[in-house]
């Protein structure tokens, strides 16, 4: 699907009718009423904790299917522990458009990060099965089963592994209780030596489509239930270790010091203020700081910070990263103290597919929601799936913009504004598929 | 010796000829070589670490008492520990002018952090011994069993007994291993029951006087080899709490933060700079920081800072806080963060006596010095002995301000100068003496 098509005209014959608001509106409680349904499947029964591969994601998957099934889908488990229900088109073994998240959670985890996905994708497959609707394409719902990373050190291993080719190194990952994914994987019932089969074609998929909680606070501080993600942030991660002069926090004179707090400090709102001025989508972060000493009558002769930068662009990023770097470099040779500035971690950032995203402003505008685009800061499935095919992303506002805590919460009205919006992108796929299709023929 | 009386003039029969300069360099030279001699004597081979009331206490205080007897003084061992060199005066039994400092040390020590101060008063008894002088009073040099409170939890229990009535559960206070000071006590051969014999009655004393290393930059900077100390800081410690809203660094655009790391940075400033701006003697540090959580990809939720305050008087010091606690309210509210403000520690100021301090200038400058005053930052044993008589302190330069480390360092020469001003003080203590016995006979 390459970018350079034509924008897909609105569609007339838009099938509104088959998702009337008050049917919708049970979808959006059902989905989640369904994700709490889940939250009963956890590895502790006092905190939501269910990774990859475990009893609690087994149980999940086991119930997830029936939904799938009674949603008009055929369901397998694919190699990786991925549970993908496939809805045919008109002609069987068509290229599939994916709807997906993930159904693995952090520690501790709300119900909705990466479930409300799974159940929104369900509802849009639930509602072409009623209207005895079938597309050009088949729509499969997919439900990753490792995107959190919480069990073994790497995440994402289950979008990555159908969209590239994975070392087979990924197999010896150890879990924090010592068993490898080898093993894990074999404990599940699948075979380790297929894992790499999960892999898909590329011309099996068309498009992958990913709702999401927006996990921030900005849907709700612009009072729209959902917003069309841009694309996932590019992110650095840089250490900086700042060395003064420890001393006697009585005896040294404010003039004759090298205060590395000081420093930090100083470092820490030009992060802020770096950040603040720039482009809209600049976040920079100092979430964590390590003094060398924590006393009261201490001068603090190290302090390392960790500063977290994203911006839409790694070249947004970089620019502000290079600023940061010359502003803390003035900061430390005024105060006579050394500065160490390293790269931690770098990330490109992930577009979401500009056709596609369009396709999604005008489903928004559909159900009668004027479309607002915003960039996603957290990494998303849609990362390793962009690698496959084009990616598009819708986000659903949350509560207080808490994520991974147990307070999560979405709302079903904005559920309901979600699978309305997925249902009818899918149409406009459809309507530009065939449209398209006609266009190759011609 | 009330503060009233006039100053003591500058003695004409000044008695420099007792100290030539080489002999007082050699003075000075030994009383450092002592100081490295009871280095060996720790609990650990691989660091300095001699606490009250342990085998290298008890090494240490043998060797000390050796010296103390070669200098012409009766040595006793008091009940509480402390080593007590007396040195009679024409007048057997008179009141007695006392040189003091400790003899303990924290773990991972420096060598002459206390124990330079009772070399060099031992020197200046020496000199008097040897010059076959005796004054009208007498004169005491005590090694303080414990002031750094290394062992058990309070500092200068030794120089506390002395000067006032401690309360008897002092003795049931423990050290880390679990045995209260009864038990160390008599441990040591020491009778626990006769601790608070240690105490001293005001009409045996007439003056206190410590040396001591600065443990700061002030002399090395001013290029200084002593100082007279005006006081010990008034010390506050406060504790900061500020509680903004974890977020997600990723999904939490700049302006929807209520970010507890930022208020503390800029709280971190606010108190370098109202301590920068103030009095001269005003110091303020945050040496203590504890996020609640520390990562890269969180926004702090919650952040502690401690906040250490010192000033010349109580009020210059509460002064500083009011302005920071306004100040801090400021920035909290313009980030819509919350601070809890407590106080955890509030020391008074021990100011030096005005009388004794100019005795000590005038005593510096007969040594060929410049005079020069500083505020003690830090706290010692002249805190407690203020409640007993009026003291004084003279600060002895060190390297780079460097103490509670193997680094710590002092020079012979300066050593030296200190014996040779200590001596000059007593002279002019002893001639104050004379005269105030004579006006008061008149």
């Amino acid at each position: 699907m390459p970018s350079t098509l034509p924008d897909a005209p609105m569609p007339s014959d838009c099938p509104e009718s088959d998702h009337p608001e008050s049917e919708c509106r049970g979808a959006g409680r059902r989905a989640v009423d369904r994700c709490d349904a889940l939250a009963a499947f956890s590895e502790d029964p006092a905190v939501l904790d269910r990774p990859y591969l475990t009893a609690s994601h087994r149980k999940a998957l086991d119930l997830t299917r029936e939904w799938m099934v009674e949603a008009g889908m055929a369901a397998r488990l694919d190699p990786a522990g991925n549970l993908i229900g496939r809805y045919e088109g008109t002609d069987p073994g068509a290229a599939a458009v994916l709807i997906g998240s993930h159904i693995d959670t952090v520690r501790d985890a709300g119900r909705y990060d990466g479930a409300v996905g799974v159940m929104i994708g369900i509802e849009c497959v639930e509602a072409l099965h009623k209207a005895g609707r079938r597309l050009a394409f088949a729509v499969e719902v997919i439900a990753f089963g490792d995107e959190e990373g919480s069990r073994f050190p790497a995440s994402m291993i289950c979008s990555r592994v159908i969209a590239t080719e994975l070392s087979p190194n990924v197999l010896d990952l150890c879990a924090a209780d010592g068993a490898p994914l080898r093993q894990a994987l074999a404990a599940f019932g699948l075979d380790p030596e297929r894992f790499g089969e999960a892999r898909r074609r590329r011309d099996e998929v068309i498009a992958y489509v990913e709702a999401h909680i927006e996990q921030g606070p900005v849907l709700e501080a612009e009072d729209r239930a959902v917003g069309v993600v841009t694309g996932i942030a590019a992110q650095l991660r840089l250490k900086a270790v700042i060395r003064g002069r420890a001393g006697h926090a009585g005896t040294s004179p404010m003039g004759l010091r090298q205060d590395a707090m000081a420093a930090a400090a100083e470092a820490v709102l030009a992060v802020e203020e770096i950040c603040s001025s720039g482009e809209p989508d600049l976040r920079g972060t100092v979430g964590r700081i390590l003094p060398r000493t924590s006393a009261y009558n201490v001068i603090a002769g190290e302090v390392e910070i960790g500063i977290d930068l994203r911006a839409a662009t790694r070249a947004a990023r970089d620019a502000a990263a290079d600023r940061l770097l010359h502003r803390l470099q003035d900061v430390c040779s005024a105060r006579g103290v050394t500065l160490d500035f390293s790269v931690v971690q770098d990330l490109a950032d992930t577009p979401c597919d500009a056709r596609l995203m369009r396709m999604m402003d005008e489903a928004v505008e559909a159900v009668g929601v004027a479309p607002f685009r915003l960039l996603s800061g957290a990494g998303h499935d849609a990362i390793a799936v962009a690698s496959l095919c084009p990616v598009a992303m819708l986000f659903v506002r949350c509560e207080g913009g808490v994520s991974h805590h147990a307070d999560e919460a979405v709302r079903a009205e904005d559920v309901d504004v979600a699978i309305r919006t997925l249902s009818q992108f899918i149409d406009r796929l459809a309507l530009d598929r065939a449209r398209t299709g006609l266009e190759t023929a011609a």
